[in-house]
């Protein structure tokens, strides 16, 4: 997708590649084919070393993640240099924790490079929205128990909780929230109003990553549980009758086959 | 994770592998690991001849796939067969289209196996309820458009439509929904109930396949172009305000991108 045109100059690409919940090895073929044929990388935050580690050697690669509390690179400082770079360097690869498309703003990239003339190509990624649930057993629908899953932002750009929530506080779905663990008091009084003070309830952080931690209790008791248990970001909250298939053995088990001893 | 004991009998151990969306390439390199370690596999109908390949060579496949109005194996005698070849072979890897804890009943295979003493992995996929949609351009989030979204399976354990389905119909949340193309005039009259007869849909059968066809209408005539079209099973299901940004320039990139040829 890269050939030189007669003057030298390559094409201007961008792809969007979903770089996995963490584990370096939930990324894609796919998104390793193509980060090999990267001329230059802008990357998340969120994006582990073994990854980036497999991007040709010698190309330019700038991280311009963001994590909860500290920009690097406002959105629009990342759309402006991924077009400077693709007519300068060709092919610009912008690897993104998870899937592109999730909560990423992917799309208001993509659609800033095709205003400037540049093809674009997404290729989807693992959420952490649905494998860090599964990191601890977790089945976000199980026939009987959820026929549905609901996934939310905590983070609007309103900075208000979600109207969303009110709605997913009723229904039968497993609800996950990411980047909520700030709110999740406001969130939980949101479920409490809906007679669901009891519905388990699971708070991972680091989920699929050594560092990974867990807490699961219900809607009147997790925001104290994470608190004590000096629970932070980035985290997953899951509510949902599907929260009681949490596994402890399943937890360890995954954990020990990435070569990570489990204390717990 | 399969080391042959004194007696020469491996220890059984079953773990379920995401083979993605239909994309061969869109399997995980943790998937394609655990699949080149497996001693026998049990594969769904919607896993990819390319995907097979990777298996080691002499090893017994099992098609145990489920299609629409077929199926070859029911879910007991999936479970059954689990636990005697893992007693038999050792490591069993059951491949399953898209992610194996959505709506694939992959934690009754977990549960059961782990009930017979069975060591127990799962390895998320990349699900086509996310990617489907994304193949097409169309971002499930995206701010001040959609800050949700919701998973629904067509296709519950009653035969109803799912009651959950006219709670996103009250919501900004973009609503999925998998195995629903049979009853689509059903699901689209709840959207209309809540005044949502102009909010865009798309449908998009063979996502992320060389066959993939996509039609795109709003809520009171989708179901009319579906049966003009000829869509047909399997297929996803997209309502919501981001579907307005699917992009047929996308589509026809990440179709070029496989190989394919673009005919539309």
């Amino acid at each position: 997708m890269n050939a030189g045109s007669s003057e030298g100059k390559r094409k201007p690409v961008l792809t969007l590649v979903g770089a996995g919940p963490g584990d370096p090895e939930l990324i894609t073929m796919k998104g390793i084919r193509v980060l090999q044929t990267a001329d230059v990388v802008l990357y998340d935050a969120l994006v582990s070393d073994d990854i980036l580690k497999l991007m040709p050697a010698h190309i330019p690669a700038w991280s311009v993640g963001k994590r909860a509390g500290s920009h690097s690179f406002r959105q629009d400082e990342i759309n402006t240099l991924i077009v400077e770079f693709a007519y300068q360097y060709g092919h610009v690869v912008r690897l993104k924790g998870g899937d592109p498309f999730v909560f990423g703003r992917g799309h208001e990239e993509i659609e800033y490079a095709a205003a400037h003339g540049i093809e674009t190509f997404v290729v989807p990624g693992v959420t952490s929205a649905l494998s860090v649930p599964a990191a601890v057993g977790i089945p976000l629908t199980k026939r009987g128990v959820s026929e549905s899953f609901w996934i939310v932002t905590g983070t609007t750009q309103s900075k208000n909780i979600s109207a969303d929530i009110s709605l997913a506080a009723q229904s039968t779905s497993t609800v996950v929230i990411l980047m909520g663990l700030s709110k999740i008091r406001e969130i939980m009084k949101v479920f409490q109003l809906y007679g669901k003070q009891d519905t388990p309830v699971a708070v991972i952080q680091n989920g699929t990553l050594p560092g990974q931690r867990a807490v699961v209790a219900n809607v009147s008791t997790i925001a104290d549980e994470v608190q004590r248990e000096g629970i932070s970001s980035p985290a997953v909250i899951v509510i949902g009758e599907a929260v009681r298939y949490a596994s402890i053995n399943l937890l360890r088990n995954n954990l020990r086959d990435q070569g990570i001893s489990f204390a717990g």
